[in-house]
């Protein structure tokens, strides 16, 4: 079942396809902002945005958008400012994980120092904010600087979890809600604001985000276990980071006694081996980690998709129900 | 000359008390804001605000507020968001600098660990953002998102002068208007929008924290050659980290080719011993770079305190015509 489940594939080009101008235009939008001023900034941050993440969060506003009609220009600085929040997030997530590889290259950090990413990271935060200063309303700007506190908050309550093997769902969960699904939720919700819907269509397509989110987070958490590693994904990031996530949490609720003194000495060393790493995985297996949190991620999903049921069909619709099952069904 | 200047003492007490009732009330707006949901975020946070540093920013915005006669509530908030902007600034640039001690008492980022002050100062940022969208008109926003971007420029240029012992004066007088002017200047002219001026005085206001901001840098870059370190300023940091400031552009454009390589050595140099300060500071002498740095500081010190003269006289205007001496006459 779970081999079906998440060997089953979708392609995102087709909805790339969908919004492929609008995309062009959100990144020419973020090149202006950057500008060329200082060849650090400029640098470091095309490093970072012309690395070839999966958009999916400008994706969603720009889908939303049009899903609700939207026939102006302020839909491409709204998605801009969500991609530069996210941009903004990442760099500082890679300097606190002390990553070194994202999206199959060299971290920003790792090329141009911890000192540069915190910097150029505040210098796209900022920037997001002038933007959607410039282009969107009161109602907007205030989900979207709500949202960048949710997402500091969600990144703080995750440090203080790391080594600590006792982390429970219910923390999980809240922290994947503040540090992923807000962002998510936020790229979706202010759609209705650009077109004043009601506060009913307003409440799903904030709904429709979250779920999103929460289950593109589910499965990324999910594929740091079992992701393909020839696909560009490397996996036992999280493990070597003592980074508690669901299959780790559910496998630790059912161990053993003895399988439980070996989450509290992996999880509290700040050495990991390949070894403990092998046998995190068998325990995971064994104790069905895996399938459990991708049947949640499904269960998101199928959330996500319903949220949107009310909407008259439309390309836009049927891409954005088909993105909770992509974020589900993938591989990388 | 020189010993006269800056050994002068002028009180900030006075200029306190004007503003003290709504000094209470900013602290009370910052401290809800941060909220107290996160232990590590209310610790840490707590641990800078109640450091005891200046509060000369939300000061500037509370009494040129009151220069212009505003009788709401606004302005407190705004002056919070200043002081929040300023805090999350230095939480990340302690972090930069790798500093251990700020006002008297051990860094954030020696406490707390720089991942921590990486993500508290990216929460206060936004908070400070939320804070703005919740009481500031659009171009007050504007002038507030804008000028945190000119921040981030700022931190960024001076990080790319660090060790590049030929930074020259017209480079550092870029660095300090964008990383401190700017911020200065914001808080003054958000007065002048938040009362309706005419352009003419939103511009003086603009002017005036500017001048005030690069007076005030000027003489913390000289300050941490000849501070008194009885009153808490460790003297000798900038040197350390290898940071190019005025006394020492000043010393290096005048030096010899024997001096020339001393500054190329120990500026490039990751490693510098108190004898190579001590003899930085004799060149620094022998070349007047102190006096000349101070002096720099009191001709923009001077500029300030025109750019209110064609206001009518009030106990706030004359509060803010002092400020700038106490800029420049401090010792700490």
């Amino acid at each position: 079942m779970l081999k079906r489940l998440y060997k089953k594939k979708y392609n995102i080009d087709d909805i790339n396809n969908l919004v492929k101008n609008d995309l062009i235009e959100v990144q020419k939008i973020i090149k202006n902002n950057i500008g060329d001023k200082i060849p650090l900034i400029d640098n470091l941050a095309n490093h970072i945005l012309t690395a070839g993440g999966k958009k999916i969060r400008p994706i969603v506003t720009l889908l939303t958008s049009k899903l609700c009609n939207y026939s102006g220009k302020n839909h491409l600085s709204l998605a801009a400012c969500v991609e530069l929040i996210h941009t903004a997030t990442l760099l500082h997530d890679d300097v606190i994980d002390e990553s070194k590889m994202r999206r199959g290259i060299p971290t920003a950090n790792d090329l141009f120092g911890n000192k540069s990413s915190v910097l150029v990271g505040d210098f796209l935060f900022s920037k997001s904010f002038e933007l959607m200063v410039a282009n969107g309303s009161k109602s907007i700007l205030k989900i979207l600087s709500k949202t960048s506190s949710t997402l500091a908050e969600g990144e703080v309550m995750q440090l203080i979890t790391i080594k600590n093997y006792l982390t429970d769902d219910q923390s999980y969960m809240n922290i994947i809600k503040a540090k992923t699904a807000s962002l998510f939720s936020a790229a979706s919700e202010i759609s209705a604001l650009l077109t004043n819907q009601d506060n009913q269509t307003q409440k799903n397509l904030k709904k429709y985000g979250e779920y999103l989110g929460t289950a593109f987070q589910l499965v990324d958490d999910a594929l740091d276990y079992i992701g393909n590693e020839k696909l560009g994904k490397k996996i036992g990031d999280d493990f070597r980071e003592g980074k508690i996530t669901l299959p780790v949490i559910i496998a630790i609720s059912n161990s053993d006694k003895e399988e439980k003194n070996f989450w509290k000495r992996v999880i509290e060393l700040e050495n990991r081996n390949e070894d403990d790493f092998k046998r995190a995985l068998k325990i995971i297996e064994k104790y069905d980690g895996i399938n459990i949190t991708m049947n949640r991620a499904l269960e998101f999903s199928e959330c996500a998709i319903k949220s949107l049921n009310h909407f008259p069909e439309s390309n836009f619709k049927n891409a954005l129900q088909e993105l909770p099952k992509i974020a589900v069904y993938r591989n990388k």
